[in-house]
């Protein structure tokens, strides 16, 4: 069988090991993994397949001999390392914002848009993690009714800002069960038994980053211009697990149990009924979204509503790059 | 000056405290204070006015003597004993679900509709907390543009279902943080850095209590009839303040600035501009609502979408049962 060179850029964060376990897990064929991150983290070692992989530090033609090179290491490193990787000859799978919305990139969720993956010009874009939860929950009932409108409020975990953040959250939580005072300083708010509706930076209509991209995304993914998305985004004091409360203004009427139907045969997705409902407890380190709470509204209104679970490490970053490549890599 | 004789029924929860706090800040007219509780809290006693109140317990008879009875104990108590409290003479503000679907008894929010009390046969019911801070922010935007539609998730602390939870949350905040596995009584499951997506028992279409009585109160304070409330309502490990994530589909169209302007005079609102929000942590011991996050949707859109905070314990429960007692009083 044909082995691929695959660098990973952001090793030793969250979603940089989380690639690194499903590769592992998904037996990826390996000739050779290098890892990169940042300078303070080179001269680490990360087990793998029984072995230790020490850490590198991105280099002026450092990605030479590499097929594949997963990034995730923040939009400034891609930004800067993303073309130099291309240039050596390798294909980014990008887990930044850098390029989502350049209209040559294709942003690309496996189970919805695979196809896109063949205007690819070396660099494909993951989306946002809340958006590839959402969209795959939604897709099944938008090719069944098409969907107008998207109203989704999220409950997004601190693990989606980076290892700091766990920290930050753990040690606030600890402060303040002893009665002493937090002290912010990855978030510009106390986390700690605390919410921020304030996920990215506000445009000059009120909206965050955050909330922009779950538009945009969801209307490029979908090639439906049309397609409204209303978001609400908000960090909750959770470790793992981002979780969505979405309504959905369908364009034909769909009831609950088309909807549970339809989405009980959706690939990816884990439908729960009856009394039970996913947890971001019960998401972590699995694969599929969980969806739950499936609802209609009342006589002559087209509403749907759904609860929306899924690991953001995982199906909402490292899961969706790494079947991303293994997509691409059928192609070498 | 006219006194007046009142009782609180529940006066050791954690609303019933705050009653208590309100009654001292707002110097209600006192003759007589009478505070009610479960057995297993007789015989405490709780500071008022620089004395000590001794806890009594319910019992035949109990309310005679007594003009105005603040209810807070949950609905079984309200079930038993605001009849009693009524044939007793009293008129019963009730913070229990109990009665506020009954046609003939009022369900107010003293800024929207406190003409609905001229009809009050004794009892007057306070809407769930989560309708209160939603409809606050609403109604000057509702009385302005019409609403046909609102898509309201909440993100609902601890406070809201008394010490117990509260009590709970910290300690399965303090076993998680020292690796030890939590063990759920208050609530079905897990609270500690985790999500719960149901409040109240669910209905055969897989809505819950909480967000049936979204609607239904919705459409009785506002006497519409044709309003739909679409609710998710979720608990969230937060001790004291309730936030919810409000998008409106208006029946004119209003633009944000519109929207801002009539919520910076609107009665108990506090609206927050720009880069600033309300969290959680700022509404403790608040009486205001705070509004945020107020923006509009694109072109041809009738959409607006805000962040509303609010204290629980406060204008959600016994902040809004003493506005009541106050208009109540004034017709004694």
């Amino acid at each position: 069988m044909r082995e691929f060179s695959l660098a990973i850029v952001g090793a030793t964060g969250l979603v940089g090991k989380e690639m690194l376990n499903l590769l592992e897990e998904r037996d990826f064929p390996l000739s050779r993994l290098r890892l990169f991150a940042s300078e303070r983290s080179t001269g680490l070692a990360l087990p793998f397949r029984g072995k230790e992989l020490k850490v590198e530090r991105l280099e002026k033609g450092c990605f030479r001999g590499i097929e594949l090179a997963l990034f995730s290491a923040g939009a400034q490193v891609s930004l800067k390392y993303a073309p130099q990787a291309q240039s050596d000859g390798a294909i980014v799978v990008d887990n930044s914002a850098a390029f989502r919305m350049e209209p040559q990139v294709p942003l690309v969720i496996p189970e919805i848009n695979s196809g896109d993956l063949a205007d690819q010009r070396g660099l494909v874009a993951n989306p946002n993690c809340s958006t590839i939860q959402m969209l795959l929950a939604l897709y099944p009932l938008y090719l069944a009714a098409g969907v107008e409108r998207v109203f989704v409020s999220t409950y997004q975990s601190v693990s989606g800002t980076g290892q700091d953040a766990w920290e930050e959250l753990t040690r606030q939580s600890r402060d303040l069960l002893r009665g002493r005072k937090p002290h912010p300083s990855v978030y510009p708010h106390q986390i700690g038994f605390n919410l921020i509706p304030q996920i990215g930076d506000f445009d000059r209509k009120g909206y965050s980053m955050e909330e922009i991209k779950f538009a945009q995304e969801t209307q490029k993914i979908l090639h439906d211009p049309r397609i409204r998305v209303y978001a609400t985004t908000v960090r909750v004091p959770v470790f793992r697990g981002h979780s969505e409360a979405v309504s959905l203004q369908t364009r034909k009427r769909l009831t609950a149990s088309q909807a549970k139907e339809l989405l009980s045969q959706a690939p990816g997705v884990k439908l729960s009924e009856g009394e039970d409902y996913p947890l971001p407890l019960d998401c972590v380190g699995r694969d599929e979204v969980l969806v739950g709470r499936v609802r209609e509204g009342g006589e002559g209104e087209n509403i749907l509503q759904l609860w929306v679970v899924a690991d953001n490490l995982r199906k909402g970053a490292a899961l969706n790059a790494v079947q991303i490549t293994e997509l691409l890599k059928d192609e070498l």
